[in-house]
């Protein structure tokens, strides 16, 4: 194995302004508690028997390099709505992988949750995975110049 | 060194319909063998010394995070063609690194695997690096409604 | 912790022409010093404490997996002019975290680098930090045919 694997997780979400799109996006991960960590982006599985961590980290050490799976998305256009969601299918079976997925668009949040979670359910059919449980996490944003929104579920140990 | 210096690879590729165009993703994933992992993705060296796995394992440890180099591409256009392919050129001097080469496109698989390989065959000479042999992946997808398209070397220990 | 956090940096940048779009980002990488390894994209933290190595390494380890914050942007339209850029807010207060921003444009380098310095300046006032200092590194290229210019913190151990 190169890297361990994950052992914890827990799900994060924050939006915000800034003054680019990448400080946009840069304040939605502070908004999320995650903005002083090194973001490792990945595909998108929970290791079987990962279990939460609750309540989740006020922070993780700065500058932790920190494997999580993400949605985002940023504006610059005023007035836009922008939403972004992660969903975990956990399975009935505690010895299998959980399925996360992620999905962003220019819609209001109830939508892109709704959604991730369907996203969730077709690929734990995909694998005939009975899921025990799905939870979810988001964030939304209406533009005023510049925002982002982001939604994470992050791995650690 | 932050992580360990891969050892192992394999090459894997699969192509999938899905629900949504990260569920055509991850059903492609789920083809090739590699959808129960996390995938950390990372530009494209093979290191020196680097041994297939012959035959690939059927799969990694649900949740393992495998550094991957892949190429993949999605559409939701019925009818469109989709391909992605990787490439490896492997060096005459096996102190020396190797090279990988992604590609995607909406075209045949035969021209992406073409390019893909041309794509190698350049990057060595920049290098001026011999080449003993290029090996390379692929997959294609004719689009019903939604599919997905995956290729990727694994790097593995 | 799932993968240890660096204590070292060093700025990287190069541009190169090539075959094809991925070529000539392999040729910047190369011209940065850092062809031959795994860059693994991360958002966008300098750890605490991470000492800068200098002078900076002619090379690391063939195909380490090296975590970097960087910028790149590739072209082939002829006569284009593109840049890349990468600044980090060192903070006053050596234990809190710096600050990487990146950004790249079809734009002179000066603009670039300006407006990266600012996205850090941004960020480090959003995060209350005052800045001790600003480092910044950029790369930028006349398209004749394909290009790609890359400018990246590579973090280290």
């Amino acid at each position: 194995m190169i890297i361990k694997t994950p052992t914890k997780f827990f799900l994060v979400s924050g939006s915000s302004d800034g003054f680019s799109l990448l400080n946009a996006f840069d304040g939605a991960l502070l908004a999320s508690g995650v903005g002083d960590t090194n973001l490792v982006r990945m595909s998108s599985i929970l290791p079987p028997g990962c279990k939460e961590i609750k309540p989740r980290p006020a922070s993780l050490p700065q500058g932790a390099l920190v494997p999580t799976a993400y949605a985002s998305i940023h504006s610059d256009v005023p007035g836009e709505v922008i939403s972004a969601a992660v969903a975990i299918g956990i399975p009935k079976d505690a010895t299998r992988a959980g399925l996360i997925m992620e999905y962003s668009a220019r819609a209001e949040e109830s939508i892109v949750v709704e959604q991730v979670r369907k996203m969730v359910q077709k690929g734990m059919e995909m694998r005939k995975r009975e899921i025990k449980e799905i939870m979810a996490i988001s964030a939304t944003s209406r533009i005023v110049t510049i925002g982002a929104a982001f939604a994470g579920v992050v791995l650690w140990d």
